[in-house]
């Protein structure tokens, strides 16, 4: 018994995108403990499609499709199992009105063409796809062979996995054994400085402790084989704590925590409120601020100072002060963070100036230099520079400033909350 | 003649990597001309790896490893070649010298594992890796048959793939005839509409016309077989210009376009300037407006109006009007817009404001109904309203409501252009 992932479209073999589904599916079946040995890429066409799936189903026996369901005459997947099968497809009903429904919700009008999407082999079953218009299928065309297959979008695919396919696969008896992973995640602290840090748990066997780096930040993943969630947790848990200990205030949450909802949950437990005032991130705190969902109980809002008129309009920074140390200064940081805060009347407001790039950059404010400003309720305005360097991209040096920001906000309630 | 990809590594399967090599050279089998069907992933196992190059060396004639070439027990795809076409391996002098150079600048001794690296299949030439100690091959096992081995470092692959294997397969006559692509980019059009409306396209052959979707619009790629990119752009420019002319303004731009940039340049065109009011996507819109450099030139900032006390106190927003119609309303999402741009003195100006989820969603006012608003030179102000649908996830109803928002105004600026 082993599993087999088939992603289907010329746009893989073309490298226009990046296969980011067979990773996460790969992950699932991990932690399902279903074996995978094989992945396969083949384009929108019927003839190598069909060898690809004769091949599969000798060698596998669960299969996995992504994309090649949609609309139009070269989405294939399905006709393509149905042939190798040979068995006729059918027109479901209920497709076709979930379908006219989904349309009808958004106002639209249902295109002939989506009536393809309603025909499966006879006798599957619909693997319903609650966001967008494909559904899936799951089919056992043999008594051996498990087929199931996903649209490409990996947000619907993803959503189809989870609330469909992993509870069936869990009915057939897999994820007895699952392997769980909790991910520990750190800021302020570089991958090989946390690694000499907490060398010593990784010559554990179970959990076993990996870490890994990601854009703004370092991850450590700490898995555990058991036969179920409560008893891998009894596993990691200890482990994590002794971490967590180790690493201080470098830790920030874990899993699915982000700055943006830890800081949040510590503004909520005190009662607090935060706006922002931002120049080269142009938004970009608000939306990661925005992006947990309750936030609107802790977030006022803010203003978008792109220019500097409006810095001095709606924030009150000085025309002065921008003449003499620029935009881009300590003095202006903290004036748009004591601006907006005295403006929205929140508890607490970050600011954040700086040059994005590529262009933009001088001898003495070289791309990547940012200001972050920090005003609280006492008269007191910080404010902090950061030299986020040339090599990186516009948008990932204002990914950085923005969680740089929340990390000083979450530090200071930390501190706070221990004195 | 056809290349397939084979990528061998565990941890490919395991998901705990992105297959980030495979998309790279994906496209620069495209970009030489290089027809390419399957791309294949297998585990650090000899058997099933000796089974894919088996049905790999049947199906193609490029064959291109990555991954499984280090120093440990587990890296076998050296050995699984050499086994497969019943030849023996031979130690290189000259790989054995190489390592231990690069051990001793890095004031370090060459280890016994080492020596595996320096086994190559006889007959097999060395692709040599000037960044990293395993090296590659290149070997014609049979006529008909190429084979190419890279480490899976990306950085090492690329590095030898560009100083060796690109001039080889010129040297071999490939790179004479190229594939080039462009993407079209549309916005207020389903996949399947647009599908109807140019389906006679999608019969050409060169060049071919493919349609594909993505989060908040559909693309086309047109790509052209040629011996030259103006050759294959002269093919696509008649093609892309006629498809244009169909869709009229639901097409805004190709390859990398996007909305943000193709609307700031038409603001830039006629001297003029935005403004934005965000609620629900909390400077999402702001930050895809500035994600494009340059865009001071037209973007002034805005405000982030998350509470309702901060839509009166900074936009203006009338408290009866919150209380009557609710934030999420025409009537807001007009004085929203009003506002800021009267506050920041733009021409234009933009505001949103919606209902993101998951919570917060009522029987009138479902998740996912969101109204843009639009002021501009004139007195005028338009709302537009929009069902997102309760399918879909937060971020995203987030990211098209600011996608919409921008559609609008380039379709209105279009709009102005023409009369």
């Amino acid at each position: 018994m082993s599993a087999e992932i088939i992603c289907v479209g010329t746009e893989l073999l073309l490298g226009d995108i990046l296969n980011t589904n067979v990773q996460f599916l790969a992950k699932e079946l991990a932690s399902l403990g279903i074996p995978h040995y094989y992945q396969s890429v083949v384009g929108d066409n019927l003839g190598r499609l069909g060898r690809v799936i004769d091949l599969a189903s000798q060698r596998s026996s669960i299969l996995i499709f992504t994309g090649g369901l949609g609309p139009t005459p070269d989405d294939l997947t399905t006709e393509a199992i149905a042939d190798f099968f040979q068995t006729p497809l059918e027109e479901k009903p209920e497709i076709i009105q979930d379908i006219a429904a989904k349309f009808a919700k958004r106002g639209r009008k249902m295109s002939p063409n989506n009536h393809k999407q309603a025909l499966i082999p006879i006798g599957a079953d619909i693997l319903p796809n609650p966001s967008g218009t494909a559904p899936g299928i799951i089919w056992q065309p043999r008594r051996d062979l498990t087929i199931f297959t996903f649209p490409g979008v990996p947000s619907e695919m993803k959503r189809m996995w989870v609330e469909t396919a992993v509870p069936y696969l869990k009915s057939l008896g897999w994820g007895k054994e699952i392997i769980y992973s909790r991910t520990l995640r750190f800021r302020g602290i570089g991958e090989s400085a946390l690694a000499e840090k907490v060398a010593p748990f990784f010559e554990l066997t179970n959990p076993t402790v990996a870490p890994y780096a990601s854009k703004g930040e370092v991850r450590l993943r700490v898995s555990a084989l058991a036969s179920s969630e409560s008893g891998a947790s009894d596993l990691i848990s200890p482990i994590a704590k002794q971490i967590q200990e180790i690493a201080g205030t470098d830790y920030f949450g874990a899993d699915d925590d982000t700055l943006a909802s830890v800081t949040g949950k510590l503004l909520l437990a005190a009662g607090e409120t935060l706006s922002v005032a931002e120049s080269c991130t142009g938004g970009g705190l608000g939306q990661m601020l925005t992006s947990v969902s309750g936030s609107s109980e802790y977030f006022l809002g803010g203003v978008i100072a792109y220019h500097n008129r409006v810095k001095m309009s709606t924030l009150g920074v000085k025309e002065e002060d921008l003449d003499q140390f620029g935009a881009v200064s300590e003095v202006v940081a903290k004036q748009m963070a004591l601006g907006v805060k005295q403006r929205l009347g929140s508890t607490w407001a970050l600011s954040i100036t700086g040059i994005a790039g590529p262009s933009g950059g001088t001898e003495t404010k070289p791309v990547g230099l940012v200001y972050v400003g920090l005003a609280g309720p006492t008269e007191r305005v910080d404010s902090f520079k950061y030299l986020l360097g040339t090599g990186r991209e516009r948008d990932t040096i204002r990914y950085i400033s923005a969680c740089n920001a929340l990390d000083r906000l979450r530090r200071k309630l930390l501190e706070r909350q221990r004195n």
